[in-house]
């Protein structure tokens, strides 16, 4: 299932699916099926995965005309961020491909070591935005505004000391990450200042639920700016895959339903690069996860 | 206002406030005064701090036996953190009293310089546990636990780009943390897997509200591990104030009502202390802040 929130020009933040290339409104689902649905991508990762076998199911049991009173053209709606605040700081996964371990202590300060366990940081939920919206380069801060496509991992269960074997049941679903990072911005090495200034999560386009992805650890990424190819790479290269992440994570902190993992980029950032390459007002920036989509922003200088 | 999240065998998590050295229901006041008044700790900084005034002059116009009912001894109550779960990641600040940045020099990773701003991490909110509780000591991830007793701020109202002359307007009140960390557990040099375990940040006992605090930069600060002093400071020595922290802070990312801000721990931690020191199964830790008062916890090693 393709889960999104989206608003329109009379409504708040809803929440929605797509079905045959068109947004439905789950919450007008759910009162067409007797059934009730919430209208917020959090309350129903609370209603757990099983959640989406039953929902596709009842889509199954509908008939085509039921369905036109609920459903918008993409075009007349504004996508937001899948997760427009999660309840915890997203949790990011630092140095996760070999190439980009090495890109990195070539010109940043960290080791070139591969890690022995994820490097672990946090982005604030003050960092969430949507596709088509703008990153805010504060000139003030940074000069050296960079970019770096993931994929993203939700969780859909509570769970504390999950085994890799049992990790991919505490998945929900995917969605891509552009996790921004000001690379002048760190202090005493700590990276929260890098990649936690407010729109540096840009998040979408939408949420694939885990049965839509045949193999997580099998998906090309890649990110363009200005149209120009910088990251291209595929998750079956990760260090630390997404069973190993979670195993590792939930011995740290108890992972809860709708955290999202951010689970690190590939080569080809701008910092790794010779010469350094930099964002800078009106810049595009694509980010791309095959099999969820392309987030687009654009960067604002303030 | 002495401010407190407290439950009774009876119910579950209720605000309350200290009155008479009794505990008032924060919910049953607002009924017997007709002015309905919230049972979360988040709601009612959501109602802004002239709440706090206003709540004031109705206690003042309430009769005393009219407090009877809706008051119980705190020998009757357990209190729980004051803010349970944050809207995002407790922000941490590290390096803010000039001796324990060089004690932390001697001994850990960090450069020893007086920072030039404020170094910033997080513990998620899963790290949050009140006073009477165990700290969860997994001796499969550390040897190392140490001690941190700090001032908390607590933000009252969203704020961004907030200059230092207008900072404690921001402000809603004070609590105490203990920022446990684990020192052997940095990872490329991030510090969230050493601060960010779940039960890493003891918080309360109560939230005072910030009318009651004449100077937060003048308070002593203190810390004994089973009953022996370890640290003794004041806030008067902090190298960032909390004007300081809160411009610098809402520069990178929008403060949010309920946000906790830690900041920083003085000299007296034991990494810093010759030979080393660090916490075991059964040790209890008590971080004292002037004003607020003492959080109590022991160490459970799994």
């Amino acid at each position: 299932m393709k889960l999104l929130t989206y608003k329109t020009s009379d409504s708040e933040s809803r929440l929605g699916f797509i079905h045959n290339n068109q947004v439905v409104d789950m919450e007008d689902f759910g009162e067409i099926s007797n059934f009730p649905l919430p209208n917020d991508m959090l309350e129903l990762i609370d209603m757990g995965f099983e959640i989406i076998a039953e929902i596709s199911e009842m889509i199954n049991d509908t008939r085509p005309q039921d369905f036109e009173a609920i459903s918008l053209p993409i075009s007349e709606i504004t996508i937001l961020a899948p997760i427009e605040k999660p309840r915890k700081n997203i949790i990011g996964i630092g140095l996760n491909y070999t190439e980009h371990v090495a890109e990195s202590a070539r010109t940043l300060d960290t080791t070139g070591k591969l890690p022995a366990k994820p490097i672990i940081f946090s982005k604030p939920t003050t960092t969430v935005t949507g596709t088509n919206t703008n990153i805010i380069k504060n000139t003030k801060l940074t000069e050296q505004l960079d970019w770096e496509v993931e994929l993203a991992v939700v969780i859909g269960k509570k769970g504390k000391y999950v085994t890799k074997e049992d990790a991919l049941d505490y998945v929900f679903g995917y969605t891509v990450i552009n996790d921004i990072s000001a690379r002048d911005c760190r202090r005493e090495g700590q990276w929260i200042v890098s990649k936690g200034q407010d729109t540096f999560a840009p998040m979408g386009p939408i949420l694939v639920t885990k049965d839509e992805i045949e193999n997580p650890h099998n998906l090309n990424l890649s990110l363009k700016v200005n149209g120009v190819e910088k990251q291209n790479s595929n998750t079956k290269f990760l260090l630390f895959n997404i069973n190993d992440l979670i195993e590792d994570l939930s011995i740290v902190f108890t992972l809860e339903p709708g955290d999202i993992i951010a689970t690190g980029t590939p080569a080809g950032v701008g910092a790794g690069r010779n010469p350094q390459e930099w964002m800078y007002d009106g810049d595009v920036v694509e980010a791309t996860v095959e099999g969820i989509g392309t987030i687009v922003n654009t960067i604002k200088e303030i």
